[in-house]
């Protein structure tokens, strides 16, 4: 869990994290969130006006509650009103991370001065928020943009979700090391074999595809070259029904940079309307490190000031 | 075109048809327009507050701009100003049509209750429109809901728009057509070819196709489950991204009814996270006849209000 502090403006003044444990129950990881946050306000000096919070799984941003998160092992934790509880009453306000991630893009980051901004996170999974003229949209339930499960026609990977070939069994982190773990298993020539050899394999990650990549190995290009091109092809699916003014693109697994992002340029470029593409920004995220902590910062403002409709 | 004079609920009180004739330029077809539109306000005895219309093609609507009307050989035609000389200085709103219709259907029709409806036409082609929060969608440049310009991959057909393999040039009314144009030339066993031998092939409609496929004719059967399962992973890459509400299909194509319903909601269910299906509502169109005229008249009394966010 990474806390932060940061001014009216969205400018980060300390940050702090905090191991998860999630195995110890909602109870204990709230009081440790409130502990880190006090801590923050303690060495600031400052009362801070509102706390914002992002968590993964679904949502009821409305009223607070983390309805369902996997990873965690919650349900139905009404997060907001127990953690005002260890903040002397603080107005706590919450959403769904990747939403906050991308709203701290959007406002200021990399999709800073755009109105229409689709930002996506490439991490152990893939997942995708939009702001349309400076809103977040939320769709029905608050579910709009899980990108990560766009249906890929060909692509036979079992995804998490229990449906197979959605978009991030192969775009995201896990897929890139999946593909390369089966480039492996194929008996593909690839320094990845020598590398990881036997037991090992599981140990491979995207950065090792990565690192490979920029050695020249060929199994680990073609890895990249797919998974960017999958990547432009669930944009192009994207940008004709959003039409967006910028996509930011953020997570770890954005990392491998241009490795990803020039094949999925050349899939984007074939595969929309061009139209589309002669004013469409698309960037890197900016704010890695704090882009979740000044999206739910500027959020949780929102929310106190009545202007986010929600 | 139609034209249709409301009252305030969006019910429609009297249409009028008249014929475009394109060819005989902005001018003339906008004068046109004008005394179809002066007609029934004559028959009516009554003032309207405000005028709204629906046009294809890239429309400014901020300024009432037909920026590019391909099909009616348009660009850059100030319509609403052009239009309000002829209506005694009336004030004119223009949006797209399909935003229109399917603003008419979220508002006054199939749509009605729902808060996130995502419209769509299977006309000559294929469009869609959003309506969230109550409020339209719009995107960068207004451009957002051309979803019959996804790629999709295996797709072959060049589409109008230079594109190969847009989600259009199967799942329409043209694209049912060429569908079964195409099961005639490669010398499959169908009605369709004794119906349309020769150079009547160019004749064969959608409708035509609808018929056999109620005749029980395999090739046309085959044509209306290709396209409704290309529809339904259409909307299985929409649906998680705008989680909508209710979606809402019209456009003639649609009057394939069930025929190509039902292939589409097997595909749906079958590539769809269960938890977007729970609660979404798939209907087709309720108002055929005049979806977009009470769009258009809503629209217009929205901007009227100042209620619109444009």
């Amino acid at each position: 869990m990474v806390c932060g502090l940061t001014d009216e403006t969205g400018r980060t003044l300390r940050m702090a994290k905090v191991a998860t444990e999630a195995q110890r129950g909602s109870e204990d990881v709230i009081e440790r969130l409130g502990k880190a946050v006090n801590g923050l306000i303690a060495e600031a000096s400052v009362t801070p006006e509102a706390v914002g919070i992002g968590i993964p799984g679904f949502v009821d941003h409305v009223n607070g509650v983390s309805v369902l998160a996997v990873n965690l092992g919650w349900k139905n934790v009404p997060i907001t009103s127990e953690l005002s509880k260890h903040l002397g009453g603080l107005p706590v306000y919450l959403n769904h991370d990747v939403r906050m991630y991308v709203y701290g893009e959007a406002v200021a980051g990399a999709g800073q001065g755009y109105k229409h901004v689709f930002g996506l996170t490439v991490g152990t999974g893939l997942a995708a928020a939009m702001v349309n003229e400076g809103r977040l949209y939320y769709g029905s339930g608050g579910r709009a943009g899980e990108f990560g499960h766009i249906p890929v026609p060909g692509l036979e990977y079992h995804c998490n979700c229990g449906m197979v070939g959605c978009l991030e069994t192969a775009v995201s982190a896990t897929g890139i090391a999946r593909q390369a773990r089966e480039a492996v298993q194929r008996g593909e020539s690839t320094i990845l074999a020598e590398r990881f050899a036997g037991d090992n394999l599981q140990q491979l990650t995207a950065a090792d595809v990565s690192r490979a990549y920029d050695e020249g190995d060929p199994a680990a290009i073609a890895v990249m070259e797919r998974t960017g091109t999958l990547l432009g092809r669930g944009l192009a699916a994207a940008i004709p029904l959003f039409s967006p003014e910028a996509i930011v693109i953020g997570g770890g697994g954005s990392l491998a940079g241009e490795r990803l992002f020039a094949p999925m340029r050349k899939e984007i470029e074939r595969s929309t309307l061009s139209f589309y593409l002669d004013d469409l920004v698309i960037k890197p995220a900016e704010r890695i490190e704090d882009a979740g902590i000044v999206g739910s910062a500027l959020y949780a403002k929102q929310r106190l000031n009545g202007t986010d409709m929600v």
